[in-house]
């Protein structure tokens, strides 16, 4: 095969056959087409796309570049999660405890942030002693001890992704609908499930802003999944706002302890509640929605869900205490409340601007080699809905350097907007199945 | 500045300004803005463009990458000619030393041949002891004394070209009209010229197969000529057919010492004089055409131009003996000749296939590590217009290993077609200023 053959008939609108796509991506594994032939060619897939069949195989290709997880041994039907990512998102946090309490088997795999949104690991880390990179071995040996495990994705696993998405990163062509939903296709698909489902962002903190552009990105995922045998469902939900209050990583383990002791707010319930439905009802445990919706309140009421929560800490070196006092979370010290110049009902809380005022406290990174700071992060007082006068607080920034501070206040400029108000919708949008 | 931001905007059709471009092409020859960032930014320009002011910006940038060189002590008029590369493309040999011969100076930069079109300085290599690479010093001492000189491109002359050329091509960006057109001009204004004649060659065997693109081209060439003060003139000539009998290194040497005795064939002859025509009007030398082509046929009858070919040829290591003997150049010993296996009139003879033909014997480079051997190739004796019968040799090939000559005659299958007769046009098309 000729790269420079197969980059001009994409280049010119062409299609590319399965073989040929498959030598592709083993190629570009092992180094024989470079990275600027790939760049070139995610530019030319960018701009003319890939069809049903061609993305299909551009997704087994990512998959088979490495090793597929294989729990064939562990009974319980393997399910997993996976959103697009957001400001605030900590839902995996509490949900997947939530529902390996149900009986479901959950080996996530999840990512680092990256710009204006936040990743579970660098969360989860927050806690004390917890350890996100394990061994083949340690991954499994959570997963049948606790039913859940949440780490980072290994070097053998979709190796092919791991390439591909940092070069997109570097080159411009990160939100392209196929790419997006090849690779995060091909790292679910290699998890050895039973099935899946997806938080498709929208909104002004989501990498898709308007909603169709995101039912396209979900329609793709759910037909990748059906193409490989995986009942796959996406929700689609509202990211215009941050996700509860906390945007940090210590704050969000912190949220994240509060849903599971019935106390979360009311938009991260929502979203949580929805997607642990999902997974029941998709997995085949429960039939009922309604039904599958009590029994995840009963892992809540009953203490199943911070029990297990506290024993996958645990089982990953983590101070499981945190789950009884979370005051050995990191806090930054300095805080500066942003009150409101106005009064009125908050139309508008910017969850992008919000994410990147986070990560330039130093909750998340501009660049993917910048580490994070687990203490600091902003509490988010006022969302859309809420009344507020004069004075109110708006936000808290937790921080430790002024010269940060000045920069996150620069990214919140007109982050807030008062008007008419408008009824809350609900952060739930539609699934799509 | 940011190179992902400026990527994503010319992926979304944007445009960027002077400044940006400058940055990005000097950052790129620097190392900073890597080859794979290069590659989407090219594939992005590919699919999306550039408009006139862009181009200009950039075609600029490129020039200002490394040196430009300074004739500025050399009284005659600065000229050079550009082919945007054909099949059995000889012209500048025989023109360069005709020029010359009129009190023009030209400081001719050319290249090498990749894939089926052939390159300048393979073919003057392939006369004993001829030397190329010269160092700016020499450079500038040949053309003083012999008033042209014939030479690669150094490393200190546009870099950015030299990487950028080279990435195009493993890419799949090479057919575009901004890259090509930035490429060939950034390189020639680097030459310090007072005019400058572009040989745009459109057909089977053109980089531009219609004539549309290739008025675009030559059109986006004079434009940037003229932004650069640089009096530009295209000619558009066809290229569907082989130019001249000779396609190989040492036999189109002879084919242009034919041309300079007074004897080469005549759709080559017509090529040289129109772009001799057009480089003596630019530089103001001769201000009526036909003068000028007098002036032109002067240097053949009376053998200034042979003399001063056997000049520069002496000046650059070569034997000048080859102006009177050519059996001193290579030829491989092995010929095969092809026979019609029809009657009638040729309509086609397919430069491409024959170019190709030619590289696979050894004439050309598949890949640009590949080394030229210069004594095989092939004579085309049947062209467009000329009556064959079933048994005329339509083509010789010269070859050194009987598995090439296979892959060669492979290429060639229905390189010629008999039909009814058509009237040749010559290969002029139009002139464009």
């Amino acid at each position: 095969m000729n790269t420079v053959e197969l980059i001009e008939r994409k280049r010119d609108g062409g299609t590319l056959d399965t073989e040929e796509i498959d030598w592709l991506i083993g190629s570009y594994t092992s180094g024989a087409v470079t990275d600027y032939q790939m760049a070139a060619m995610a530019m030319a897939v960018y701009l003319r796309g890939l069809n049903p069949v061609e993305l299909s195989a551009w997704t087994s290709a990512m998959l088979h570049s490495g090793d597929i997880l294989d729990f064939s041994d562990i009974a319980a039907p393997k399910v997993d999660k996976h959103s697009t990512g957001g400001v605030g998102d900590k839902v995996s946090i509490p949900l997947v405890p939530m529902v390996a309490s149900c009986g479901l088997a959950v080996p996530m795999i999840s990512g680092r942030g990256l710009g204006h949104t936040g990743g579970t690991l660098d969360k989860l880390e927050s806690i004390p002693g917890f350890r996100t990179e394990l061994t083949p071995v340690e991954f499994q040996n959570v997963l049948q001890r606790c039913g859940l495990v949440m780490a980072g994705q290994s070097e053998t696993l979709v190796p092919a992704d791991r390439k591909l998405y940092a070069l997109r990163d570097a080159t411009g062509t990160v939100p392209s609908v196929p790419l997006i939903a090849s690779s995060i296709m091909s790292k679910k698909l290699a998890e050895g499930l039973d099935a899946l489902v997806l938080d498709v962002k929208v909104g002004l903190g989501a990498f898709m802003q308007d909603l169709d552009h995101a039912r396209t990105l979900a329609e793709t995922i759910v037909g990748i999944g059906t193409d490989h045998d995986v009942p796959t469902v996406a929700v689609l939900t509202s990211m215009d706002a941050p996700l509860g209050h906390e945007v940090g990583n210590a704050s969000e383990i912190r949220e994240s302890l509060a849903v599971l002791r019935g106390d979360g707010p009311d938009d991260l319930v929502e979203v949580t509640m929805a997607l642990g439905v999902e997974m029941l009802v998709a997995t085949g445990v429960e039939a009922d929605r309604e039904n599958a919706a009590t029994r995840l309140r009963a892992t809540i009421s009953d203490g199943t869900a911070l029990e297990t929560f506290a024993r996958v800490i645990e089982a990953q070196g983590g101070d499981p205490r945190v789950v009884e006092d979370d005051s050995i979370l990191d806090s930054a010290d300095r805080t500066h409340v942003i009150e409101a110049p106005f009064t009125g009902t908050i139309t508008r809380c910017h969850a992008r601007k919000i994410g990147i005022a986070a990560m330039r406290l130093g909750a998340g990174r501009e660049r993917s080699e910048d580490t994070i700071d687990p203490g600091v992060g902003i509490t988010v007082h006022a969302k859309p809905g809420q009344h507020v006068a004069v004075g109110d607080p708006l936000a808290t920034l937790r921080y430790r350097h002024p010269a940060r501070l000045a920069e996150a206040l620069a990214s919140l400029e007109r982050a807030w907007r008062v008007g008419d108000a408008e009824p809350d919708a609900g952060r739930v949008i539609e699934r799509i199945t």
